[in-house]
This record gives structure tokens, sequence and C-alpha cells, in this order.
């Protein structure tokens, strides 16, 4: 009888104790983001299955996240300046801050011990230790000489345990380097251009290049020769002679390079840019269904894959870059909102928010492989992205 | 006293239970191969340490490892044909098969569910259930119609769970298609060239390219298009003239590719060459200080880094690729066999054979943060491999 307590409670213990944290690896992990409940999903891509549902992360609206270097941990950038540390193996939250008001992303350094966010609200970048999300660095994205502070967008990483980012209102390029936390080096690009909205470090990071609002054209910093200052690029790419309505603004973290050539989303027009990026011109520019959101390049460079805006956001359209013409189109389910290819591109899982679901997809064949319930999902982020710069 | 032992009963089943095997992320874990005996040691590039040393993989002369799908374990293809699947995180051997009589090294299927061999003796590829090691198919190297087996050389991946390999007497290049794993579909390219010695895929999984030890060039098929066949590329470009002493041969798979650029080891000369990988003209050579066996790209491109065979083999270079300059020669110790970049590239660990370590340094100030004690290392290899192509 007393033996059999106490083997029940070894049984208990041993129980509690790791049962439930399964031992596995954590390559094939990723998260998609439910924006309406604040929560998020753990998946996996080998089997292709849902392992786990983790709540009370705040508000995800535009949503977006980053991994740790040993791909356990997300770090999950809320609307409301949330940022919560998510256990991948645990399938639970490991620590959350609430760190500005208003925030809409973040990075990590190259080397995984810094992370960074960056805040409409109060406008700045905030820098924290990876593991114990302690605040490293506040850095103000004060200009001009009356007080004022810029929202920051386009924040990414680059070599050098580097963060870039844009200043919407000041129209400012800063690079900060981290190789010392404690005292980052700040360099200031001023009148880059009038409203970066967002930005991009080059898969190879390399170049800094920032999408203007205000103007129709891109910003470009090279990183491995910042003494040359802000170059405007591709000038009058996107908003062209007639200004169309532009339903929701691309994302140029979306960016996809494809050997030398990069594919971009016009703003408001229903094409995909192509650009040479040895020299930065314009190397073809395709027609595709409705304004592009999202335009990225499957791992291997040979098919880019783009998403739409209102009213065309139900399908999706495939592009092969060697004939760069539109060989597929699908239609996944009701409001597309983000794609993510599977570490070596043998598949591709699409959000249809508004069917409540995740499709995946093999690129090969184009078959549908399963879908898989998930309550308005939005971003799809598998932890490859630790092993890769700008993501 | 009977509650202590069965709380000490509690507490030990406890430990024997899950204290063992700590939970913690894959993505940062790596292999060093220890050649002398038979062992290997696992490290995390994090924290910088070594976590366990595995013994029992066999003869480790030459070895090389694929890693799965979620990084948790690796296949170590030993020179006797044995084949190691090792689990980074219980730290121990999983499964063990000899499956060969002489074997040079494998590859893991895009889909991470198939690995092969490749063998000299007998010769042929063998493909195994990445999960069970499990024989699905046995194709072996048959030409010519004397009943010959060639050996195999130069196997690696390719999108659409592919693999290519090269029979080095029978001077031909074979493309299987596992889609049907147990019904490959095999196509033979036939004289590609004398003595195919060693192939790569490149990074975006478009070119397969074999050196050719009998002739002076490299094999090329470009796998987006078969139908083109074979065809010859760089003439001339190692071995020249006169023919010098070649006292190991370079590597074909530590091939660098940076931007539209690739960095090759010349054969027996002591240069790196550079290759449009747009054209597949020759760009330039550039001066190095022995015969290059590895050359390594920096995940950016920025750098490439060198090793050499005897007797320059105790330091290695960089060569920045913007200049196409050495800017930095480094002595990391005796007898340097390997490198391998962290994720981002921030560091590169370095293995010096003779003097029982490995080295790693900073990759931005050339630093040498730290050595590590290892049995005479060779191949380091980061689970970061898993997610990409060609590895």
């Amino acid at each position: 009888m007393r033996a059999n307590f106490f083997a029940t409670v070894a049984a208990s213990v041993l129980l509690a104790g790791c049962a439930a944290p399964q031992l596995r690896g954590t390559g094939d992990l990723g998260i998609v983001i439910e924006r309406a409940t604040g929560s998020v999903q753990i998946v996996e891509t080998s089997g292709q299955t849902a392992l786990a549902k983790v709540d009370g992360l705040g508000d995800l609206s535009h949503a977006s996240l980053v991994y740790s270097r040993d791909g356990r941990y997300a770090y999950v950038f809320g609307r409301d300046g949330g940022m919560t540390k998510v256990d991948l193996l645990k399938q639970a939250i490991d620590r959350r801050v609430i760190q500005a008001g208003n925030s809409i992303g973040g990075a990590i350094s190259q080397d995984g011990t810094l992370v960074a966010a960056q805040n409409y609200e109060p406008g700045g970048v905030k820098v924290f230790r990876a593991d114990t999300l302690e605040l490293v660095a506040d850095i103000p994205a004060a200009y001009g000489n009356e007080g004022k502070f810029a929202k920051v967008v386009g924040l990414a990483d680059a070599p050098g345990n580097r963060f870039v980012w844009s200043l919407f209102d000041a129209g400012e390029i800063w690079v900060g380097d981290f190789s010392n936390p404690k005292q980052p080096r700040i360099e200031k690009y001023k009148n880059v251009g009038r409203e970066p909205y967002d930005g991009l470090v080059t898969p190879n990071g390399r170049y800094y290049l920032a999408g203007l609002f205000g103007e129709d054209g891109l910003a470009m910093l090279d990183l491995w020769h910042p003494e040359r200052g802000v170059r405007r690029i591709l000038d009058g790419y996107g908003r062209g002679q007639e200004k169309m309505p532009v339903y929701k603004m691309p994302h140029l973290r979306g960016w996809a390079v494809a050997g030398r050539h990069a594919y971009l989303p016009a703003i408001g027009r229903h094409e995909v840019l192509v650009v040479d990026i040895d020299t930065w011109q314009e190397a073809a520019r395709i027609p595709v269904a409705g304004q592009p959101v999202f335009v990225m390049a499957r791992p291997d460079g040979r098919q880019v894959w783009v998403n739409f805006a209102f009213p065309d956001n139900s399908h999706v359209q495939v592009i092969d870059t060697e004939s760069r013409q539109v060989v597929k189109r699908l239609e996944p389910g009701k409001t597309v909102l983000h794609m993510e290819f599977t570490p070596r591109g043998e598949a591709i899982w699409v959000s249809a928010r508004d069917d409540n679901k995740v499709v995946v997809y093999d690129t090969t064949s184009f078959a549908r492989r399963l879908e898989m319930p998930a309550t308005a999902p939005s971003g799809i982020f598998f932890t490859a992205r630790a092993a890769r710069t700008g993501f």
C-alpha cells in the first residue's frame, strides 16, 4: 500500500517532470499567427501537423516574429507593443514584456544575443537581451529641432551585429552597430526621401532598401560602403503617371531575390517588377492578377509566388523566373495573408484568414497536400529563418 | 526511513527519466569528426562549448555527414561503409548499419525522408529511409558490357527529391528522381569526360558540376534543362600546361558561390579561380599561398576562406570578394583539414588535426575567440546545413 503510494508519487513526478515537453529537433518547427484570438499555433513541417496552441499574446494584428539562434524560441512582436518569447518545445510563453504602446515588428542580431523592436509609439528602437528580455539599449527616433520622434519602420538585421531602420516622419535611415550593445554606435542618413514605409536587408546582408510612400522610388544603402551614402533607385517604379488607389501596402520584407534579379511588388499596380541587383535597374515587369502584397522566391529561385490585396486576395499566382511568365494560379481560400516555404522549398504553407485554414501545396506538382484549421491565420514563420539574414 | 527510500527512488526515476537528455533547440548544434578515434563531438555554437562525445562510429577517415530535416539526427558516412545515425539530443547512436565495403559520403533528399550513400565497393548508390535506415533502393553503378561497376563520387541532392552522382570509372553522370522512392527513375548521361572525381549541386539547386581527374575541365548539367545534356566548361582551368604534382584533390563540395561568381580551387596550382556563373567563363584567378583544398564563402558572400594541401596546410587565407585580394592570413594550427561557418557567418570553426584542436575565429575582427580540444579533428558540420540544398 505504502509502496504503491510512493510508486504513484514517483510516476507522477516522472510525468510532471518530463512527459510533457517532448524531446525533438527544432529545425522543422514553425508558428502560425492567429491574429483574432491573440494566439499562435506551433506546427511542424515533416509530418505536417499542428502540435499546440499558445494563448495570451495580446493584439496580433500585423504581428511578426523572429527566432532564437537555436530555433527553440520565437520572439513575437504584437501591434500593442507586447513582445512575447514563446518556447516551442515547452509549448508555452517563456517571457512577455510590454515594451511600447504601438509596435510594428522586430529583428534579431547576427549572433543571436540581441532582439530589437521597432516602435511607432514612442517612436524608436528598443534592444533587449535575447535570453532575459532585459532592456539593453533604447534609441528614440528623435529628429528635427522640435523634440519630435518618428515612427520607426523597416527594421532589419545586418552582418556585424548591426540593425538598420527607417524613420517614417523624418525621412532618415539609421544604422546601429551593436557590437558593444550598451554603447551602440548610430550612423544617421538624412534626406533619404519622403516617408519611408518599410525596408529590408537583401539576403546577402549587403543592401538596405527602404520603400518611399511619399515619392516614387526606393532609398538604397550599400552596407559594404556606407561612406557612399544613400542612393535613390528605381525612380518612377511604382506609383507612375496616374496614381491608383493602394488597397494594401506591399511588404518589402517579402522581397524575392533569385539569382541576380529581385522581384518586387509594384505599388498600386498589377505588376511584379524585376530588378537587376548588379545595376539596380529595372529589367522587366510581369503582369499579375492584382496588387501584389508578398512576392516570395522559392529557396532555389525558380519560382516566385505572389499574393494580392483586396479584391484579388483569394488566390495566388506562381511566376516561373526563367520565362518570367505566370505559370499557375491557385485558389487557397478567402483572404490569403501570407505564405512560407519549407526550408528547402518542396512545399509552401499559405494562410487563408477568412476560411480559417492553412493550405499546404507541393511546389513541384502544385497539388494541395492538406488543409489545417487555424483561427483567422495571418503570418506563417518557420524556424529556418533563424539561420538567415534579413528575416 | 521508508519514505526517504521511496523519495530516493522517485528522485532516481526522475533523474534517469529526464535529466539526461536536455530539452534544447537544435539550430545551433554541430558535430566535429574525430577521425582517428572513430568518434564525434557534439558541439553548440551559441555558448561555443562541446556537449558530448559519441564513440563507435568506425573508420571516420574522409567522413562526412548530413542532417535530418529537424536537425536532431546526423547521418555519418564512414570510409568503411558504415552509416551511423547519431541522436544529437540523446548524445548517442540511434542506429548504425554497414551498408557497403567502402563508402565516400552521402546526401539527404529535399523532403528529408531519404538518405543516400555513395559507394566505391560495391560501386553504386544505396537509398535508405531516413527514419529507420531501411533500404529502399539499390542502384548499382553498372556500365559497359562487361558486368563492371564504377566507383560512385559526387553524390548530391537536388530539388524534386532527386539525387545526382558521377561514375568515376565510366565517365557518366546519373540523375535519380526518387519522388516515388521504390521506383526511382534514373537518367544516365554518358561520355561526360574522363574520371569525374567529385561533384556538387550549386546552392540554388540548378547546376550539377563534376570535376574531371582525367581531363582539364568540368562537366556541367543544367538540372532545369536536363534535355540539353552535359556540357564541358572551363577547359584548361586547372591542370594547365605543365602538370604539377597534386598533393590532395580539392573538394568540390566546398565550392563557394558569392553573388554571380563561384570561387573554386585550381587543381595543383596555387590559385583560386573565379567563375561567372551566368556564362560559366573564367573571370579571374587569385594567387594564394598553396594548393587550395576547401574554398568556402561566408554566408553573406563577402569573404572566401581557403585552406591548403601539404606542405601549406598549417594556415588559411581570407579573400575579400570585392577586391579579390587576400586580406588576411591566419595560422590556426597544424594540418588544417576543414572549416565551417556559423549559420549567419559571424564566426568560423577551423579544425587543426595535428594540434588536436578546433579554433574559432570572429570573421569580422579575425580575433581568435577560443580553442577547443578535439582528437585529430577533421570535418566540422553545423545543423543549419539541414535547411540548405547541395550540402
